[in-house]
Formats: structure tokens, sequence, C-alpha cells
């Protein structure tokens, strides 16, 4: 039953300073009279689109829900404030279920100090859907928008990219900390999360800031699952290939001015997570490649879009 | 493609005001610093347990999306600021099926002031789910909560009940002009929309109030819909039935102390929306009869929820 399950959530969530009046009433109350301006996200995640529930660990598709979410706030530079979670569960064992997509979701709210604030739990004759909308607030740094990059800055990554298939994609580490210590230290001019695949968001960044790029395509930071994918492919994608357009690395890509780019490659001030410089922006819109030797050559962004007609 | 639909949506879209970052960016930014507390709530609907996409026009579907968490904003006395919307759309027609949810859901959304602040839209092989979570703000009044009715308060209700199934379902008028005009100019206790039902809406309010509440039946505000529902079904439920236990009328159910419940009664302030009165808040819990003569009868609630197992 519904009921029993919200007693459970109850007793599992902790007191939250930012939470007036949580789960139990008809909305929750944000203690945010006074504060930042409001960041605010929401994604989807559904079975056999984003999960497979007949072999992934529900904990792991509760901890994804959540972390696609806080990593959209990471491309903003936000910090986390809040989270509510929507699910349609399949009716059989949705109880069992619901819990185990909590248990997985759970901590990594507390460890981002994110108050579940909310939610909606339905059960329906249909796969497993979750729904997470993040809130979080601007810092005194000022938001990072896709809107900014300017021909010469430099095109930073964090991490390694392709293959997330093979497991990455269920244990998303959003790089909220990350974000908000760049952010801080150095001048950003723009970032997006990275989960259609690198070179379409790449593009996608271009787009929205009316420039282009150009990849050195040498030195893009290939993640070991991409050279594995490639090997269990034989005739397939390189690592490369997989690195530029399998999606879901949630690494961001932020545009940031040569010197300052400098300075942070330098500084590597991330634990555990690599900085790289993969190229410039530019003037000419699109993407391109810049080879050894030799003229740009056009690039075509690949990635994954929802295709429907 | 997604993309041609958030090139369509873009353009829909007006500019508001609250809206610093809209779609485009990987988070919207709202600029709510320096305003009041945030409010937020979150419902899913899906196609065979919240509508029939076989049946039901798209555009009343998308309306009743946001319209049932407008509902839970006015039942916290709170003024609508924002809404996210997540699709998870079947692949076939997914594209036009898009385009009319938000053709019924933006002229609502226009006409609370709310502005679209972002979302995320699917394609999958799984029927249709419609997710929305929506921001309010608390107004100077202050929040209406389940907490906080007592005994000797008057049960306050808006509308009428029952039968919603017949149509009404789809088309929620959210009571928010109705819940701040209320919280302004009376002393309201407590508040809950109704949505699983009268009596267990009731039963719900009075759990969090730690009370109970005896109704009077012959003064329960009957739906025509409940009647006609009634009538097609010979020998099924009551009338009265149908408006105690059938759920998504998405009136208000209210908590107000005798003299202010009196004044507002007789001022019946609220243009077009009758408020009634249908009984006593009392100190020992639980729903109860108040027949016309002798004792109190106990009263199970009835209503919708889901039940998983």
């Amino acid at each position: 039953m519904e009921s029993d399950f919200l007693h459970w959530l109850r007793e599992w969530l902790r007191p939250h300073p930012l939470l007036k009046i949580g789960i139990g009433d008809d909305a929750a109350v944000l203690a945010t009279a006074g504060r930042s301006d409001i960041v605010v996200t929401t994604d989807l995640v559904a079975d056999r689109v984003d999960f497979d529930l007949r072999t992934d660990d529900p904990r792991r598709i509760g901890h994804k829900a959540l972390a696609i979410n806080l990593s959209d706030l990471a491309a903003m530079a936000a910090r986390p404030l809040a989270a509510v979670v929507a699910l349609n569960l399949p009716r059989h064992g949705a109880l069992k279920l619901a819990t185990e997509l909590y248990e997985g979701l759970l901590p990594l709210a507390e460890r981002f100090h994110v108050v579940i604030a909310g939610g909606d739990t339905n059960s329906w004759d249909g796969p497993l859907v979750v729904s997470v909308t993040a809130l979080g607030e601007v810092t005194a740094d000022g938001p990072l928008t896709r809107r900014g990059a300017q021909p010469g800055d430099r095109i930073i990554v964090t991490g390694t990219f392709g293959g997330s298939i093979l497991g990455r994609h269920l244990d998303v580490e959003p790089r909220i900390e990350d974000a908000l210590l760049l952010n801080q230290r150095y001048t950003l001019h723009a970032g997006i999360d990275c989960s259609d695949g690198l070179s379409l968001d790449l593009w996608h960044l271009c787009e929205e800031s009316r420039c282009g790029a150009v990849i050195d395509m040498d030195r893009v930071p290939i993640a070991t699952a991409a050279s594995e994918l490639s090997k269990q492919h034989a005739g397939g994608f390189s690592p490369l290939d997989h690195a530029l357009s399998d999606g879901e690395d949630f690494e961001l890509i932020l545009a940031i001015p040569p010197d300052d780019a400098k300075r942070m490659l330098a500084d590597q001030p991330l634990e555990g997570v690599p900085l790289s410089d993969l190229g410039e922006f530019v003037a000419q819109k699109g993407l391109w490649i810049q080879g050894p030797v030799g003229a740009r050559q056009p690039f075509s962004p690949r990635g994954f879009e929802h295709h429907f007609t």
C-alpha cells in the first residue's frame, strides 16, 4: 500500500534545516526566503530506455535518477538544495522496489545535503518510471550557462569519455563540488554536462553560444570502458568514436579563457578527476577537427537524441 | 525529433519576469532572490490510470497534469510561480502528442502566471506519462497545512463532490485564487485538496491534525455528476456515496474556527464556487456520522489509494 511506503519513508528521512514542511502535506515548504535565485531541473528515466530492471540493481537506478539531475545542477554551478521524486511502479513487487530505489537515492541525497522534499508514488501496469526534479541555488559566483563561450576559449573537460553503457551510466558521479570549486577559482565562460555524447553536447554548447569548436582528437580523454566496448565489437567503433558519441558520461564540458585554462590545467585542482584541454572555441560555427597539419575538417556531432515523429 | 519539439516550444513560450534562464540550458534559473519561502509539489499522471489516451483529448490531459499540481499549491495557499514538465511519449505520433499536451497546459499556466521553466521530453515503447513539478511561494498570510485543525473547527468545503470520472477529473479547476483570498480574509487552521475522495482526504487531514471529524451527511454538496453516475449503475452507489468516495474533485477541505466559518458562509466570497459547512472537527480521532438524533456512528473513509505489494 502507498501509505505503508510513506510511513517507511517518513521514518527514514532525517530532519533537514531547509525543510519547513515535508512529506505528509499537499506540498513541501522550503526555507528559501533570503536565499539566492533558485535553479530547477527535471529528468525522467524509464525501464528499457535508461536502465534495465531485469538486470540492474534498483538501488543503482535510484542513484542514477537523482544523480543525473544533480549533474544538471553541476552544469549550472548551482548548489543543490532539494529534490522531489515521482514514481510509477509496476504493481507487482512495488513496495520492495520503491524501498530499494530510495535506498540508492537517499545516500546520494545525503552526501550532497539534498533534502527529499516530497514525491508522488503511483503503481500501474506499465514499466518503471522515475521522475526527479532537483532544486538548487545560484552561488555568489553566479550561474554557469551554455551561452558565453567565446572564440579563443579553451575546451576543458572533466574525467574521461565513452563506454558508459558498460556500467558507469548507472553509477553517475555528479560533478557538484568540482563545478562549485572551478566556478569559484577560475573564470568559466560557459558549461554543459555531457549526457547525450561529448561531441553532441559540445555542439549544443556552441549552438547556444553562437560559436564553433575545433577538437584536437589526440587529446580526447578516452575511458577504459570505451576501449573495452570497442574490443567487444570488432570492426565497429573505435575507442575514440565511443568517447565522442556514447553519452551518459555526465562529465562537464567548459569554455574557459586561455590564461585561466592554463592555470587550471597546471593546478589540476580536482581530487581524482583529471581536467583535459580538447581544443579551442572559434568564431566559425559548427564542430571541426584540427589535424596535425593542414586545414580544419568539419565534424558531424554524434550522440543520443530522442527520435519521434 | 526532440530538437524540433524544443524549437517549437521555445517559440511558443513568452518571456516571463521570473525566468532568468529558461529552456535551452541544463537547468532554469528563477529570479527568486528576496522572495518568500518556496513551496514545491510533484504529481505524475499516466495513461489508463489517470486518463485514457484512446478517448481523451491530449489538451485536457496536459491541462489536468498541471492543474492537479496547482491544486496542491492551492491547498497550501501558495502563489504559483513555475512548473517543469517531464514527458514520456509513445514513440509513434510523439511530436503531435507533445504539442497537443502543451496546448492544454500552457493556457492554464498563463492564466495563473506560471512560467514553464523547463522539462524533459522523452519517447519510449510504453504508454504516455506526464510528470509535472510545480513551484510556488508562501504569501504574507503564511502556508496552509494539514496540521492545525482543532476540535470545534468547522469542516468547510469548496464546490461539489462526486462523479468526476464523467469528465470533471480532466477539467480540474485549481482553487488557487480562492485559497489565496480565503487565507487572506479568514483564519484557516488547516486545509487539503480533495484528490483521493472527500472522506479519505478529510481523514488524512484529521490524521495530520491528530483529531477527528463528525460529518453531517445531509450537508454534503453533491455534484450533478454524482447523481448521473448513480443513475447509470442502478443498485450501485448512491449519489452521496459517490460524493464521499469518488475523488479527483480537487476542491478544498478546510478547518475553520466557528466564528470565521460563520462569517465566511454568510459572505460566500468566492465567485461561482459555493462554500459549504459539512460538520465539525472533534477531539475523538476518526470519522463520525452525526445522525439527526442519538450518538455518533463511526464512518470508514473511502477513496482511492495506490495498492501495491
